[in-house]
């Protein structure tokens, strides 16, 4: 699995299981001078911490933070930072009859033929637990990025066919239920939605939206490296995205060209975009309107209703899957979606910084 | 641009700008001993070429690729494998007016930006022309799959709102209209309705799906290096892409998972699945099922209708673009998605030969 | 510091400084299944702790290693393994006056150049105790290696003018005594020097070799991952390393073709050298002989004699170097050269399981 | 031969076989806006070309370089800089007979057991003809280092035992004799050496320096991306470099730490150092100093003298290798160890750009 880094200057290299000693990551390439807290970071993790609601899983997890290294009189000096998280509320034998059998939706079976066996213990590196590393890293990238005048802000888009009513968006409303939906309407119903899911033993899909202003224009590069290219990867290795999408995404397959291309303007004396159907990339670079991109969530694979599937011996059999676990992904995503973002965002930025030998000399001369 | 490299171990690295004197691909990595002649990358290349039909530009160029390393007596050696496209039919006049003016739906405001001036002759390196690295590298990729019994086929899938009718899937088809295809009346019908979008000087957006079947189970890297995370990226950065869906894709939001979870069963004492909702990766690694992947384009940006604008000087401008170009861009890019497959395919599937201790066992002991 | 991972496929991410929390790595890529204790990194890590013996420095650490994530019923799982040391014994306050001056020989100018500060307690992150996550990570790289009968033997080749006579060369000698020279005779005069040299308040250089035997023949990447170039980055990397030789080394710019070529011969059947002037390695890849490489370390830049110096305040001063250290460095560094040139052998060696065709499918098919 | 690829923002990708068509590189990730022609790198090239004196082998290349791609309007466009060189002067029949044998002291055996074959061509991949790509990414690397008022000088330092005055250098002479020494006399007494040593059949070894002023300081990255580390693996892997040592290299480890560390002292308000044994590099950074480097050269292989060896059927032979090649390694090396110094340099100048925040800063804000 030598997969577990991301980035190319700002770096982060997570590793934990779901019922190890701990979960973290370390964050090597932050730029030094960062003023940096463990509260920064717990900010960040307590958005996607367990048990918070009816609508996460019982795990009772404090999930405080750690920071050891890397951090010397508040601010990053430009080592390594390592950030810990400690396991507590392991239930290990909940798991014990997953480890002769594959759960359909899961990667149990992939994990055994790819490695041979596997830790089978809460799902080991395929648990959600594993975004731990990537919220955390993601809590600085934000505090960095926050520096520069870039914002971003993820929230639920929809839950089953509860879409939000993009008219009565209230950003303020985000951080105020328990779904992360920036409509309190759509929310209430959603909510309601779920729990009738939930009575049916069974798990909906969703999806999550990040939306990143005060880009400046360039971001990204060409050809492999594009913005909307990493974004697709960072986004995507979150478990249980199956799609990813920049602005209009789908919906481009069925427009026009004279629909999707959005005019350049003069406001104010800077150039803008008079629409954004690009969602803020344009040849892959940032066009300086705020980027807008999508993930698409499935259901929750783990579901107490019963199934079919094989286990280890090759025998077909029924399984009805215990232990806790959400009925839906997307709003405990929601932070892990805006931190694969942040750090994705940041990294180009750094990158690009030597875009131009203008700007070299800028730094040495 | 830092970014024109791609791939860890099968690692290509393109080059070349619409109107430069060539374009090209280093392939570095490629196994020593794959059987290799300059007629299987032409094959790959004859698919992209230009002016073949009504629906692609006039613009006539042979696109003959030279090898001129890395083979020797019919066979890679394992060293570096450049191959090298020249340019011959530039209107470089066309694109005069373009050099100071910034085309809706394009990447010339981002280039000026980045990196204070640009080659605006033809788009440059954002030119469609770009892919020819891709697809040579991409033909090399493919061949070496077909080796270990993994093969790729990629389509049109849409033009609009012409969806190929999935009933009547004919796989011979695609290869024998110009639209690629694999359903002779949809395509004959979009070919119909492309020719009104081009009277009416506009473009229209389509989708390209590739499956790939033979994939052994276990390809891809947790967490990052996901074979569905890094499709994505590979995917996502070809020009015009805004969304990259696996399997069920943006559907799965509105699914449950009772639906969604595609249950293990056993045939002829092999594990299978009795669906493929997962577009055959789970956990981020191949499972076994075919490879589902899909690509929206949007439209062409170039169209010939009169656009508002700006120019470098701060104005606003109308412009209608001239020049050549395509009504659509999907057809000539399935054999650039399909490139893009097999490269991070084959890039996972060497990744992946060192995943146990047994597999090293295997080849030095 | 976007320089603290290393390696391509087996991929080490250290972090930590000498006066932080604790100290670590997490190691990425390693193949699964191989078995794994704490017990297994303890021993590497005793042969680089402090305070036993009269030439290390008086600094008390039992630097006990924490295997958190990775390892899952005594085996490695191919998840990232992380390791951890936790600081016990700082002395923070002996550093204070260092922290606005500039000690000769040390990074600390550097550091406040390049980051804007420095975490000045102990050297920081460019303290010896940063080798703790190279040599944990080392001791699961020669685990691997031993597998697959590669054996690796680091030693103290020489201290000032007292080097190894070879004539007498005694590998159990090197972990006999506290210099780890394989000569016991020159073990006692060098340390006789070494007291020497102590109640001068002074330190002195020396030079460390590694001889690894059973190599397989072809490791290396030409033309610029080439195994005696990656062993060079590797063992430079060590802080004090001034020199890196492969084979004859230095000496080889005084030598005659006619004596540097080692000739091939057939030694039972097998394709063996008649000399090794080498040292194991032709163009980049191993080539079956025993790969010899030596560093030259200088002498500890910290010492207690008075020296001449500037401090922040752009003032010239004079200081003697208070707390605690070694009067030379190699002999502690013994073990890590030795890890490093595991975790570089390693990695090669993975990478090169897809040099052929042939491998990929002794593995696929 | 994933292995051709250096540099992480600066990235070259080089190609090509001594016997194949071309050879070339392709720079990734050069900053837009640096002058650049063909005369600047051809003046680089021109300074490795082959033919030009008695002491070069007789092949008798042009080696003119075309630029393909990367420069618009005389400038660099900051897309991926392709160049060409082709080969001309290819006597392939001259080489059969090393088809079938394993030459001592080259790579022939090894490339054969790692790829099952080899292009036994004038040495194939392993050819001295594989720097050219080097040396024109050098030459560039060069000239963006040159704007920031960075300085590279190599030249040869020594030819077998005959070692340069350094109280007679002069730099003038170093492109004024055809063994690139800075020392007119002794390069005159080395020329007669060399005669000598090539009517006895044979080849001697050389030593190789680089002196680099102007350099900002902290530049390198700390642990593993030290200045130092990444110099000696760009060094090592040019063909036939069996030793690079730092400063006072391998003399070190027999210095004491009184002598070895350099006093910081004020000049005109500036920090400087009062002597120079770091070589300009402490703690793996630039400390301000010029940085000093050397390189020792192995003899050269190929000798026409008869030497015992081996053949594929693994009988044991003798051979005299027939073909053209250079009696000595360093001096016709002297402008490759420059291109390495030149790019490992630029590419950490730019990974260095983002080492603070402030940078950052000063180019977004």
């Amino acid at each position: 699995m030598a997969g577990s880094i991301y980035g190319k200057l700002f770096t982060i290299s997570t590793w934990g299981e779901s019922h190890g000693k701990a979960l973290g990551v370390v964050v090597d390439g932050c730029p030094a001078g960062v003023p940096l807290s463990e509260e920064d970071i717990q900010i960040y993790l307590n958005r996607r911490k367990p048990g918070q609601n009816a609508f996460s899983t019982k795990r009772n997890e404090s999930d405080t933070v750690e920071i050891l290294s890397g951090v010397f009189e508040g601010k990053t000096t430009g080592t390594p930072i390592s950030m810990l998280v400690k396991n507590q509320d392991q239930h290990s034998k909940d798991y014990g009859d997953i480890a002769v059998s594959y759960r359909p939706g899961h990667a149990d079976y992939c994990f055994d033929e790819k490695y041979g066996f596997r830790d089978y213990r809460g799902g080991g590196r395929s648990s959600g637990r594993e975004t731990i590393g990537r919220v955390a890293a993601g809590a600085i990238a934000a505090k960095v990025l926050e520096t520069m005048g870039i914002k971003l802000m993820a929230y639920t888009r929809s839950i089953g066919e509860y879409c939000i009513d993009y008219s009565k968006f209230d950003k303020g409303e985000i951080l105020n239920n328990p779904l992360y939906m920036p409509d309190k309407e759509c929310s209430e119903a959603a909510g309601n939605y779920l729990k009738e899911v939930m009575s049916d033993l069974d798990s909906i899909g969703s999806s999550v939206e990040c939306i990143v202003t005060g880009m400046p224009v360039g971001i990204g590069e060409p050809v492999f490296s594009k913005l909307d290219a990493l974004l697709a990867q960072g986004i995507m290795s979150i478990g249980a995205v199956k799609a990813v999408e920049i602005g209009d995404g789908v919906s481009v397959r069925e427009s026009k060209g004279s629909y999707n291309n959005d005019s350049f303007i003069i406001n104010n004396g800077s150039i803008e975009k008079a629409t954004n159907h690009s969602g803020g990339i344009l040849g892959g670079m940032s066009d300086g309107s705020p980027i807008k991109v999508r993930a698409s969530f499935k259901p929750t694979p783990s579901i107490y209703k019963e199934q079919k599937t094989v286990n280890k011996a090759g025998e077909e059999i029924t399984m009805a899957i215990k232990g806790r676990h959400d009925p839906i992904i997307g709003p405990r995503a929601v932070v892990v979606v805006e931190s694969m973002c942040a750090i994705t965002i940041l990294d180009l930025l750094m990158v690009n910084a030597t875009s131009k030998l203008d700007n070299l000399i800028k730094i040495y001369n």
